[in-house]
């Protein structure tokens, strides 16, 4: 930049905040948007301008007037373009097409062996060309990728970061995704990426939430302050490995004894539940069993969710969040696990901590993932710093 | 403000940022923050004159010529302020006056009785009174003031959040202080202002940090992405009365058993060390034994450092925190309680989080109440926000 004065700043009210205001509903005018920043009218107007300019927002004529000329409304365009979304499970992977504003346009479930390594990326790429096919889109209008895998995930390069996931292990995801598909590409931790689409979608508000994911395994993404917390090493939210006092000498798959997944796991539940005389193999046998109201299948369900809860009681106390979101298979098949965890929660922490806690189910569990993967593709994409960057180059 | 065309806007690097890159060594020329900001140089100028012209900034001719104008080397004024600090114990409290750079120019510490409730507070203003007497400063000079009390407080209006604390509950510490000393008061939970204070003065590198204090309770201050977590109650960082194996049911002050701190905290570690038949009445009995080097109290400071341990390994696992800081008297007093936790925590949290924790002793222990509500004072005052509305104001 050079020396020359009064050369407009990356201000704290640039065009990319203006724009967040828009989005979040905040302001629909330029006079609201002059209210809510203090700037000068023409100073907003020049950003606004910039914003209409690009496209992301649109002006129409507010519908009634009172005379004179009726305000410009202004609209946040999330037509421009579109994010991809793939939330990589264990067996099935969740791909979706979606506006900017989250919405989804086109999905598909497929089924995979996350345990084959990243030679199913591959298939993950071809289902979103699919996928954008079927919505008629054109690769260009792809403003980045939102991946969500099923282990801890290094998030500045893209990488899963954990030994025990083989095959992963050190793998540039993000990279080679960003290759083959010519957009910039978010990875995440699954349970992060279900915690910030749960928050921007159901509890914008609240400063601090937890995902709880049961399912096979049992996780948690952590929202403090209204972003997703990873931690120093990118593996926060880890409550599977955390004694309880039922799980006593049960050794688990980790090698230890007395981990809660090793009773309140999706494969101690089967076993639990075959041994009770209620065959189930899988995680999604367990979910059918206690969808159809089996007795058995209930009251293990009970006592998982207080093996839960007196993990989660211990957290309450520390991190004394406002509200507690349960989602993955098992959680969504039926209220018993809640039930039991609140219960435990409730007896064993804090008054304080308790007092206004709230613990829920997840609105709409089947798509937090791909949902919270093109919210962290959207994020990037649309964050005050990329916007005011994206037009501060002269056309 | 008006509508005229290039008002200069609150910006990203306004007086407030260009200030803090001073205070914080990333910058100290007028070129390197054109460097570090991207703004005109102009622009620089113009915001680093309103901040000489306050006096928050102080310039200096460098020292050495390589030919030409030697540049104005620019320097933060610590010197124009004071703020005070205080640290409100169960037994006694420390009172401090610092400078803005949280260096503190005068201390004392008196016996109080925290039981007393807020009747305490005409003597802590008085004690303020005599410090800034003793250091030669007049009362205009108190930017701001700090507290840290033994109790979760509402952070928001000042107020003490806990109807456990009996006479404190609810009352506007805050407002009372404000009154009284013609300042803008800040109070927080102790251990949260332990844990700011240690983490700008030693960790200012690190996002995730916990402080934990071990004395007659046992609690956590919060470090996330650089701010203090304190919860959606503010009650957060509570590991008293998680239950550990040890405690089975033993009984806990709280009314319930099995409590970390009924066999952990400072009253279960003199009761224990009585009956091993070294007579102990408090928990400063029990820290000089165990400064002395008392066999029997170094090995009961081993036990409950292992179980201190056993709730850490679970908090590790959850919030994946670079370091955790030991401090309170039992914790300063020897490194058995460390170790022991130490000793807990890699045995059972998972590997990535332990790969690249620390695990450390306070470098500053006894003044790191202090410090912090020192440094929780002079970042209100001292905020880019504060700044920016401080000069926006035409003198």
């Amino acid at each position: 930049m050079g020396d020359v004065p009064n050369t407009s700043p990356p201000a704290a009210a640039g065009a990319g905040a203006i724009l967040q205001m828009v989005r979040d509903g905040r302001a629909t005018t330029r006079a609201e948007l002059v209210a809510l920043t203090g700037l000068a009218r023409s100073t907003v107007s020049q950003r606004v301008d910039a914003l209409l300019g690009d496209g992301l927002l649109v002006a129409a004529r507010a519908g009634t007037s009172t005379g004179g000329r009726p305000p410009t409304v202004l609209r946040f365009n999330a037509d421009l373009g579109v994010v991809l979304a793939a939330e990589i499970g264990v067996t099935r992977c969740h791909v979706a097409v979606a506006d900017l504003d989250a919405c989804v346009l086109a999905e598909a479930i497929d089924e995979i062996t996350v345990d084959d390594g990243p030679d199913v990326l591959p298939q993950v790429v071809a289902r979103f060309e699919a996928l954008l096919a079927e919505v008629g889109r054109p690769r260009g209008d792809v403003r980045a990728v939102g991946v969500g895998l099923p282990a801890p995930v290094a998030f500045a390069t893209g990488r899963p970061a954990d030994p025990s996931i083989a095959k992963w292990n050190d793998v540039p995801v993000g990279d080679l995704l960003g290759e083959a598909l010519g957009a910039p590409v978010l990875v995440d931790n699954d349970v992060n990426v279900m915690a910030l689409g749960e928050h921007r979608l159901n509890w914008r508000a609240t400063e601090h939430l937890l995902f709880v994911k049961v399912g096979t395994g049992i996780g948690c993404g952590i929202v403090a302050a209204g972003e997703v917390h990873r931690g120093a090493s990118g593996s926060a939210g880890q409550l599977g490995h955390v004694p309880v006092r039922r799980a006593g000498d049960v050794r688990c798959r980790c090698g230890k004894t007395g981990c809660l997944e090793a009773v309140a796991g999706g494969g101690a539940l089967a076993a639990q539940l075959t041994a009770a005389g209620v065959p189930a193999a899988t995680v999604q046998d367990v979910a059918a069993r206690v969808a159809e109201g089996d007795r058995t299948a209930l009251a293990l369900m009970r006592d998982a969710g207080r093996d839960i809860g007196e993990v989660l009681a211990s957290i309450v106390d520390f991190f004394n969040p406002a509200v507690i979101v349960f989602g993955g298979e098992l959680a969504a098949s039926s209220d018993e696990l809640i039930a039991g965890a609140r219960q435990a929660v409730y007896e064993r922490s804090l008054p304080l901590a308790t007092r206004d806690l709230l613990m829920v189910r997840s609105a709409d569990d089947a798509r937090a993932g791909v949902v919270g993967a093109a919210v962290l593709a959207i994020e990037h994409v649309l964050s005050p710093a990329a916007i005011d960057e994206a037009l501060a180059v002269p056309e």
